[in-house]
């Protein structure tokens, strides 16, 4: 693999010790939306990226742009990078790791002297992580324009207050990014490669180092379904007599189950998840027949067309089980996002890359959301590469090796040069 | 039917009226367990006795015994009786329609110089419902010298005050209580026969007015059982990778079904419960594979032999969906009562009793407990009758007919007669 120069890992490597010893919050890592953990790791960020010679700059909604300026300053430009924000109690890598390979490359080709074909930048995105304010890819979102004026009404979960006021405090101009006015246009950007932990145990449990992210799963979402049957004395009702709405949940768990099976032995990817299934804490007993089960489903999928058909299945479920065992399931309201299919000539860049440096690697879908889906919804040429990650995220336990992040940053250049013109093409 | 004496519907019926006005709380009927809402009642039911020309004392656990005095003082005495606490926002019927019945006899018999062969007592029996203090027949017990004396020390759920402190400002001597001194001796007392609301649907959906229990069934309980698997990213982790406890839950709660149905169809009567069933309110999410659910099972039965059987398929359950689903389950501790078989003489003369007054009567079980149980693990011959009712018990909505009622005091009244000799040979 050539490379115009090698990305700089001493200073990948001290960010991400820096990250953590700024984040950390005594459990994990707390890097808090448009708060002070968010803006230290921005501040922090963006010093090491102007010290080192990049353009920095920030828009109305704080999010931070760090550029090499390539020969031809109006051409679409090559992006990269993610978020900074992480969940509370949170990790280091998830979000910091594609920020931090994609400064530790665009330093070194800055000191080498590359001056690719075009500009190739590195985004910090805002506020990616939904556990503070109650919207997805509030970040990106507003670099385009696209965030609901009402959004910045939300509030932070931990502090009550809005994301106006805490955006304002960060730096940034609410009334901007209400007005919609975008920081970037779909038509200037070549194209947005990501790169971020995997948060499942897939690679991990596999001798693939990387994944190159086919699409990013959309969902179909029932966060407060229902089922109601009727409390009763439980030992004094025979089965005959019973509403019993655990008995029914049972079912409808166990029915979405041998959905997700058998649309999975039909050739469909999915992923399908009662994460939450409770009983009343005030009412239930150990000695009564429950009457209500607060419930919820997570269905996600690639394909608009599997969501369809395992929804299908949960309504038909629904109708049976509420036959079965006379209750009333009220699904609540349906949220949903749409899949994003990741551009081919990425994907098969990043695996021709991936194949060069013989590093193992494989296509894979990735079940949580990032910025890349919106950055393919805006019709932006994007894929995302997966570096295997030990323990999940969103925890402190997040575990990925350097040497698989030094890797993944090496396949990462590779694009980023072929795709900007740096690639030999300045240094042999 | 051939009565001593018609019972007296109307003092019933005031009675009821009066326990009702005084014990409502807003909602339902609230009747605390030594406390102002059965104190009330114990005064009011005392009273009325004690104005009719019964023989009314109380014991040193505040029980109250209505005596109409028979001509053999030492023979072995015929009681009936109920309790009368609720549950917080129970309803009017749950125990004082079983005192209430006795003193409607009593008192007509005394108004219509009936003299029995042998005392006939109406026992008032306290905290019956383990709604109040974390112990079930605190009344009854006391009144044997079984009530052990670290239950004295128990606190109210509402109050936080003990039992002991309770009992002292209810007019009782808790030392007495705790030292064991009995009230009541088995060898003393000819039988026990309680007349109970039925707090299941099953005579309410039925032809018949009565029942005539044939046991009191024992329990098996896991009040605090666990899963245990693995919280992870709902999208990001693919089904073979899953240690799901909402899965493991489901899939527990489905195998006892099928065993329940299973032992029914070889012929065993029992109810299963799972009655909790919680994914934990803190750490779960929808977008989070479930890493513990709590839950709690309850299996009731008149037959120790069943209740082990049944206890071996929740242990055969556990044992297979832990390698199923990778997750731990543990059943904490067990509590159990034993099973209470009713007196057969005595449910042959309720039946006969009912059959001859032309009210319809089926035997059946009382899932439920009662103080009638713990009277027959003494050795005193027990049975009790049951009373059709609406809506179940333990709320606001229990719905006795007063004309149900009447027919089965006069089943009650019959069989009374005949144990303590007071029929056709005191009045033709």
């Amino acid at each position: 693999m050539s490379l115009p120069a090698e990305p700089d890992q001493a200073l990948a490597a001290s960010l991400l010790a820096q990250l953590a010893k700024q984040g950390h919050d005594g459990v994990g890592i707390t890097r808090d939306s448009y708060g002070a953990g968010e803006n230290a790791a921005h501040a922090l960020v963006g010093a090491a990226a102007e010290s080192r010679g990049l353009e920095v700059r920030r828009d109305a909604a704080g999010n931070l742009y760090m550029t090499l300026a390539g020969r031809d300053r109006t051409a679409p430009v090559v992006m990269t990078g993610s978020h900074l924000d992480s969940v509370p109690r949170g990790g280091n890598f998830d979000g910091a790791a594609g920020v931090v390979a994609g400064l530790a490359i665009l330093a070194a080709w800055r000191r080498a002297g590359v001056v690719p074909e075009r500009d190739v930048t590195v985004m910090a995105v805002r506020a990616e992580e939904s556990a503070w304010f109650p919207v997805s890819y509030a970040g990106s979102k507003a670099a385009f324009g696209l965030l609901d004026a009402s959004a910045l009404e939300l509030c932070r979960a931990d502090t009550g207050r809005t994301l106006a006021d805490h955006l304002h405090a960060a730096g940034g101009d609410p009334g901007k990014v209400a007005a919609g006015i975008p920081a970037l246009h779909a038509a200037e950007i070549d194209c947005f490669v990501e790169l971020h932990i995997e948060q499942g145990p897939v690679l991990d449990g596999s001798a693939d180092v990387l994944g190159v992210v086919t699409g990013i799963c959309g969902s179909q979402r029932y966060r407060h379904a229902t089922i109601r049957g009727q409390y009763a004395h439980s030992g004094a009702t025979p089965r005959s007599h019973r509403r019993d709405a655990v008995v029914a949940a049972a079912m409808l768990v166990t029915a979405l189950q041998r959905a997700w099976v058998a649309l999975e032995g039909a050739g469909h990817e999915l992923t399908v998840t009662v994460g939450q299934c409770m009983t009343d804490a005030a009412q239930a007993d150990f000695s009564k027949v429950a009457g209500r089960v607060n419930f919820s489903i997570d269905m996600r999928s690639r394909s608009r067309a599997t969501l369809d058909a395992m929804d299908a299945a949960v309504q038909a479920a629904r109708t049976e089980i509420m036959q079965a065992c006379r209750v009333d399931i009220d699904l609540g309201a349906v949220t949903s996002s749409a899949p994003a299919a990741m551009d081919e000539a990425l994907q098969a860049m990043l695996a021709n890359a991936a194949a060069q440096a013989g590093v193992a690697a494989r296509a894979m879908p990735s079940g949580a959301g990032h910025d890349a889906a919106l950055f393919a919804a805006q019709g932006v040429p994007a894929a995302m590469l997966f570096v295997r990650n030990a323990n999940g995220s969103h925890n402190p336990d997040e575990s990925m090796r350097l040497d698989d992040f030094s890797r993944a940053t090496r396949v990462l250049a590779s694009v980023l040069g072929a795709r900007s013109g740096a690639t030999l093409s300045t240094v042999s």
